[in-house]
């Protein structure tokens, strides 16, 4: 669908490679919520989005005449509204869950900055930061497979769309991030082989974040790990 | 105090200026909840702050043996522990506060701007962008004099930090933000003369905060509202 419109009682607007709005998606699969999508041009906004949207940012969520904005409200709303809950009933543990949902943004703007990283040295800099990051990760995981154990949990949902980027960037460019991180490896494993992630993104997310990741990171290196990038 | 050592179930530890940490310190007040807080030296971080901290960064709460961090979550779970809750029930109510909650940062974000301006032009550009900032946040005000009306709720306590910096700026150089924000101005007002609001900052930082004011933005204008800053 193109415009504003929407059938169901939930309708999300984003952009078709926003990590955040998957969050939400996420959320909404794990739940089995009915609701719309509408994917905009981030380069050319529709006036009915700027309309709606305070910051001119997505992800918005249209729950009948009102409009939430930003993610983590999003999918603390969605997630309070249907049982069962993916939060921990102590107030404690969900306060650290939440803390450690912030901290995924550290991790997206590490995986942002080796998108678009003009050299090898700045790139080499923003992995080996962003391994430090998932080494900090590292000590606060369990058991596993998930953030706390057997549960997948709204935690889990924000760190899977950055484990999914990494994952396509991995394909083509030596990564090593998780190398002596057996917990996110695991963790990481475990979140890409969940239904409601792998059906959390449009159906051509793979070729588009390619396209990015050929313009961008891959164009800094002469040696690729699966040859050329047709 | 100058150590991590708190004889109270809750130690928040931050900077003097942090206007992140003074969200916590409101919800306290408002609640009447005993704390011990402790203030660092952000250019010189104790060793045992790095270590509490994942990121470094500042305000962290100490609830025994846990550390928190981020200020949302920090007062989120201090608002969820302790009844009265200054959250509505409603759960679209209290997203649509969350949202706008988050919402603060980017005015924040503005006053850090107009703080840091290196020029004039800059300064009155970054201006202009905070009012139509506060233009958006005066379309989602109702009577007043609080965000929800009568009530002082959680999200009241998330701009009442910014409106105390502006507030201190505008002694020295004229901000004009709120002409024609009659909501705005009535709420300004009302957050400032709050009782908890008040006590939110430590007895120095008028004096602190006058500093930064002298050292940056002041210096850009030869026409001062209030004479010389002695």
């Amino acid at each position: 669908m193109t415009t504003q419109e929407s059938t169901e009682p939930y309708h999300l607007v984003s952009f078709k490679l926003c990590p955040f709005v998957q969050r939400s998606v996420i959320v909404l699969k794990e739940k089995e919520i009915p609701f719309n999508i509408t994917y905009i041009d981030l380069q050319n906004k529709p006036d009915w989005f700027l309309e709606l949207s305070p910051l001119g940012k997505v992800p918005i969520l249209q729950v009948g005449e009102a409009v939430l904005f930003e993610s983590a409200v999003i999918a603390e709303y969605l997630d309070e509204v249907t049982a069962p809950s993916l939060h921990s009933s102590d107030p404690l543990i969900k306060a650290r869950h939440r803390a450690w949902m912030e901290y995924a943004s550290t991790l997206f703007m590490g995986s942002y900055h080796l998108l678009n990283a003009n050299d090898e040295t700045i790139f080499e800099t923003h992995r080996q930061e962003l391994k430090q990051k998932l080494a900090t990760v590292e000590q606060q995981l369990g058991e596993g497979p998930f953030f706390a154990d057997e549960q997948f949990q709204l935690v889990d949902a924000f760190y899977a769309p950055f484990f999914m980027r990494l994952q396509e960037m991995d394909k083509w460019v030596t990564l090593d991030l998780m190398v002596g991180l057996p917990r996110v490896q695991r963790w990481a494993n475990a979140l890409l082989q969940r239904s409601s992630v792998r059906q959390s993104v449009a159906t051509d997310f793979a070729e588009l974040y390619r396209a990015k990741i050929k313009q961008n990171t891959a164009s800094l290196f002469t040696q690729l790990k699966t040859g050329s990038m047709i």
